[in-house]
């Protein structure tokens, strides 16, 4: 029988579009309609919603229909893999659910591997990935610059996205990739700092591998540089993103010779470590330290003081990658150029940073 | 060529026993070793570091060794399916991890799917694991406590261990299980607050159709009737392990009638939403209101105040879950009796919880 992807290419629209008419989630036009009908009929492809032999709109679904009797017909999603460094941060463990969710509206299955942020199982992974034959796609998001198995899917039918870290990738120039734009969020984040009248800004940024970590400091440095405060590079860290590694920086920031008012953090959970060793140092937050976090974890939203954040868009990101996941790009674009999708961060103003002059 | 689990038959012995020979992770007797190298040799056995014709000790392998050349032998791991009902809860977030990190060591492949807590999603994931016969295993947490789906797995060779909430399933009658004593942990954190002399406490129990709420209910009510303190159920509140739950419960706990001097929310993240809006009604934490949570998520460490909390003990509910998955029970048990592993919960003394006569 033939597959919901031969039906997209027949009807020329993408597999995305035909699974999601199929179990009546989309409205679209009246000639696509019948152009995925069609399709359908000539390659004699069947699915729960559209019986072969039966011409008629196809019937509305329940979303979430139970199928434990498995009467349904042979499944229109498609099997995806994802790749992360971790869950214990929980801006990997929100993106990986938001994912999980987006694949579940496109009836997609979502299986996610953890790779405990080590490269030898970053590429373990994606060789099990590749073997296994079992998934159309994988959604990868890495924790170093590089992972040779990639290369190895350039000869595979695996579709792949490259998410919130760009991978060098030798053998696929172009991937499809799906950022955020951390050099503008944290131009965002300083300036904000900067426009409460802060001038000593420190920064703990990430692990320096990554270019999510090189693209903040930029962004930091920009929006000094725009202010006319010179870059002190005795005020900018960098490690791992755990709230151990917040919490250590701490010492540094209360020598009289550094002192800053505030401090940008590249993750919430790192702003949650200095946080919370700061009251055994008599720092109050904010009267005596501002800080701006990264992320938009659920948690900074309760914490007291609340956290003022640079707010990931997990479910913008979600969407766009099993959007470029499923895009039928390879007859618009014969050199296999993929997408780049990048998205805004957006900074969530709430109790952890206040004017200078009110501390 | 034969596979690990004939070896393991034919030695006796379980597969994850033959499978940690050959890694060189264990020490085993000496006639063990030689029943491993016996069976793979009568059998045809090979893996990488016991390539055939080979009769001499296994060479230790280094961990986390990079098969991104893929020179590697046949993969001696399994594939392990894990269902769970969310991530965003932190205690999801790292059993996952937890047991990805044990599957790694076991060179197994951990593949999570999320069901979003929806039964339906449940039911068609352990189908998705079922029909795509890629899975030698299922690890599977469930928000309800049934699954019509689980009955298929009676006639397939996925071999299934439930964790954590306790499911019924009526084509197993004894299915491996790995639980935690909620009935003793909610009864010693009771009891903890009784004996700061707390006599009015409050529980903020889970979803009720769990059998942890039920089990942890059962220990608050029995630590009370212990001390000859009344049960009353205006004090208990039951509803979804979240934040905003916590949260709407304290307008509850403020009313004049009601006013407990402590509170057991039977998860960290309850309490977390608890605790964050105390600030808005005057009540300060742990002066007015002591709070003891439940599940020990990283944040609680990191809270000011610190969150007491009942842990749970997710790196031995990872090892058990994957010793039961692989265990060699089927002679042993010809009527197919699981294995149920219960393990405790320990009480984490830390600063949002303090006697009675210090409010």
């Amino acid at each position: 029988m033939a597959s919901l992807s031969q039906v997209a290419r027949q009807a020329g629209v993408s597999a995305s579009t035909v699974s999601r008419y199929f179990r009546g989630q989309l409205s679209i036009k009246t000639e696509t309609a019948e152009k995925i009908r069609q399709a359908a009929s000539e390659l004699g492809y069947s699915s729960p919603s559209f019986p072969l032999n039966e011409t008629t709109e196809p019937k509305t679904l329940p979303l979430n229909q139970p199928v434990t009797e498995r009467t349904v017909g042979p499944s229109i999603g498609h099997d995806i893999a994802l790749i992360v460094p971790e869950l214990t941060n929980p801006f990997y463990a929100s993106l990986c659910e938001a994912i999980a969710a987006q694949a579940q509206t496109g009836n997609h299955t979502l299986e996610i591997m953890v790779s405990g942020r080590q490269p030898s199982t970053e590429s373990r992974l994606v060789n099990h990935v590749i073997e296994s034959k079992k998934f159309d796609g994988l959604i990868y998001a890495g924790m170093h610059r590089t992972n040779r198995a990639l290369n190895h899917l350039a000869t595979s039918p695996i579709r792949l996205v490259l998410l919130d870290e760009d991978i060098t990738i030798p053998t696929q120039s172009h991937p499809n990739i799906v950022t955020v734009d951390n050099y503008s969020g944290a131009y965002q984040a300083t300036s904000y700092l900067i426009s409460l009248g802060h001038r000593r800004i420190a920064h703990i940024a990430g692990p320096t591998m990554l270019s999510t970590t090189t693209e903040r400091l930029r962004g930091y440095q920009a929006a000094l540089e725009n202010a006319g405060i010179p870059y002190d590079p005795q005020l900018v860290f960098s490690g791992p993103y755990t709230e151990e590694y917040g919490a250590s920086v701490l010492t540094y920031l209360t020598q009289p010779e550094n002192r800053p008012t505030a401090v940008f953090a590249g993750s919430d959970i790192v702003a949650i470590g200095l946080i919370s060793v700061c009251k055994q140092y008599g720092i109050s937050i904010p009267q005596d330290l501002s800080v701006v976090g990264c992320d938009g974890i659920r948690t900074g939203k309760w914490l007291r003081p609340s956290l003022t954040t640079l707010t990931q868009p997990i479910d913008d990101m979600a969407i766009a990658a099993l959007d470029l996941l499923f895009r039928d790009n390879d007859e618009a674009t014969p050199s296999k150029r993929g997408d780049s999708i990048r998205l805004p961060l957006t900074l969530t103003i709430r109790e952890s940073a206040v004017p200078r002059n009110e501390q």
